[in-house]
């Protein structure tokens, strides 16, 4: 097991609803040393990718994108949640499903921030369904910019995100992938990685 | 100047409306050199204090957290907004009112975080009339635990905010304090710290 795994086997909660609650180290507490571990790991994982830029979606995935960006030494760009109507012609715009919440949000980038000269790597903290990233995907091809790679902390590899992107071809690295989980038991099942 | 006045003179935009839009390097696309700049100033300036958590509220303010969180060597939360009406008995609720969204927020915080033992540095990007660090101090106080003190990024000392927490007896320290500004001519006035 990996570092984030190890972390995940200790201290996250399975609950109904194929929910994985790391709420006491990922995304409402934060252990920012294991925070700079996952910048390391991405840094690793894509540092013989051109990376211009880091993108990711507030709230949770500002604190995974920061070290990254700053082991790239480049900016860090979040997309902001909308519900605004009135969008000028200055922000790149999609729409994302939330998975956890239920409910359909706009997200939005200024358009000054992604040109078509740079790479760009999408970082978030989880992955399930995909539709936060195929959100972030859209906006950088709005900007006729390049895709670097897509890094996630935690993948839910049951559902169906994962194999989608990987099918389209994006270079798509998970520190973490839950294959199996249990309510009952709150037993765990990474896929095991090269 | 320090550095934080100096990158707001060169970068920072004057809106109409008391806007100071900073979306180049501190809350919309971000620069982590910077970020990890307020992060040491914010150390040198309450390292004598006892700190044993960081908190803060969604989204920017988990940049500025973030640093923070890692010159002390303690876990940074963020407050998060909710609009649900269901809020269970796990969490300290406060009602905050944003001055740039003209909404009122519910913000919320998992119990299990924040307890009598603590001594909480508060951190956030922006102070105007004060309504974030209000209802962070209010989330704080509801768990009995101890206001280590207040760190903002940028303050507008024109506005109450900063006025009142100092009159309150609190422990804010700005790094930048904007006492005037034009949207006619750009120009910004710091106040002079010691």
């Amino acid at each position: 097991m990996n570092f984030l795994e190890e972390r995940i086997k200790r201290d996250a909660v399975v609950k109904a609803g194929n929910i994985l609650k790391v709420d006491n180290f990922l995304n409402h507490q934060m252990d920012v040393s294991l925070l700079d571990e996952i910048g390391r790991e991405f840094f690793r994982r894509f540092s013989h990718k051109k990376v211009t830029k880091i993108l990711t979606i507030e709230a949770s995935g500002i604190a995974i994108a920061y070290p990254v960006a700053k082991e790239f030494g480049v900016p860090m760009i979040f997309a902001k949640k909308s519900k605004s109507v009135n969008i000028d012609g200055e922000m790149y715009v999609a729409e994302v499903v939330s998975y956890t919440h239920k409910n359909l949000n706009r997200i939005i980038v200024s358009k000054k921030f992604i040109t078509s000269e740079d790479h760009v790597l999408i970082i978030d903290d989880f992955l399930a369904n995909g539709c936060a990233l195929d959100g972030l995907i859209a906006i950088v091809k709005e900007a006729g910019a390049t895709v670097a790679g897509l890094g996630v902390a935690i993948e839910k590899g049951f559902q169906v995100g994962g194999k989608n992107l990987r099918e389209k071809g994006y270079d798509l690295q998970s520190i973490a992938i839950v294959d199996e989980m249990n309510e009952a038991d709150g037993s765990i099942v990474f896929r095991t990685q090269k």
